[in-house]
């Protein structure tokens, strides 16, 4: 990998430029930099995040995250990829077998809701997306790439992409309703209670021709 | 009605405190306000959109808008009840029969969201209730009163509110992928491929036992 071009990128203050050496130095310094970048990009939103901020935040110079990732776009791809990470397990699940992949899905889904260390990077993203063309573009290759377009090669029905994100869609929905807006009873019913009633709604999506 | 206390409200400028005759003399003032306060909401989001732009935009003393409406939330409430004006439909959809209810709900969603002129401001109140806890409070209220309630009325399953929110949720969750974050192939769908899956999945929410 070659280092990113720092074109004109943020004021640097402090250390200074850092040598090839010292940049390729810590084993652990992208994975340090991808840590600080999820947290800023959760805590300020993509827009309030600065490539200095996250730099300041992982204790190294703004030319070091350059270096590792590019531009402040590119930073919040390599966040979205992390925060996603546990999506991974939706591709499993429909890998896994149709028969029972709507309640599989749907548990899986509040597996990960339901669990403020998943939830609060996923708000973030939904939050940045919203409000945010370039965020959204970015979070829209992701899904594509990641999610609809590797669920789509189990699904036996026409127009699997189709279906894979209506079935997307409808969570998408419940996420806003239930975590984001909080609308009564949704924000407060046992997510046994949804998913009795969403589940043939995914299988049905993902199966029925 | 009384007129809202302006308590240290935003700093005015140019022509003062206006009488109140000249507050309640233009008929169509409080209209023009109103619409004044939808575009800024709009252009601007709840977080940047002020009472000051609003009286500008609309021509008039801040005060004014303070005597017809009270506080920036009173005046985000109503113009979100403006916004939604359109929603009714949704209620007099249920209140026609519950035959063919889901189908009706889905193409009313469409005809509501294909719109530019409707589809605008909903935008921007779900951009403000997704970054402000404000914005989405008011949110909440407006959605349980005006359209949950009074659709729940309609149904005839256990727990109505929560069906009805279940389905609404789906529709939340379409608006979301197609007209917010855009990912194909549901963004360019042609709506009646989506209504032909989705209108099912309402009915069996709305109806089935």
């Amino acid at each position: 990998m070659t280092a990113a071009n720092p074109q004109g990128a943020a004021p640097r203050r402090g250390r200074g430029r850092p040598s090839r050496t010292e940049a390729e130095s810590g084993p652990g310094t992208r994975d340090r930099i991808l840590a600080a970048a999820r947290e800023q990009f959760s805590e300020r939103g993509y827009d309030k995040a600065s490539i200095r901020g996250i730099a300041k935040a992982a204790g190294v110079d703004s030319a070091l995250v350059h270096h590792y990732f590019g531009t402040k776009d590119d930073v919040f791809a390599a966040a979205i990829e992390v925060t996603f990470e546990p999506a991974q397990g939706v591709v499993d699940t429909v890998a896994d077998g149709l028969d029972g992949a709507g309640e599989r899905l749907a548990r899986f889904f509040f597996s990960v809701w339901e669990n403020p260390a998943t939830r609060t990077p996923l708000l973030a993203i939904i939050r940045s997306a919203v409000t945010h063309e370039a965020a959204a573009k970015i979070l829209r290759a992701f899904v594509m790439r990641r999610l609809i377009e590797r669920v789509e090669v189990d699904l036996e029905v026409p127009d699997p992409k189709f279906r894979a994100e209506l079935a997307a869609s409808h969570m998408v929905g419940i996420a806003m309703v239930r975590y984001v807006v909080k609308v009564e009873p949704l924000a407060s019913a046992d997510p046994e209670e949804i998913i009795a009633l969403v589940a043939p709604t995914l299988q049905r999506y993902l199966t029925e021709t």
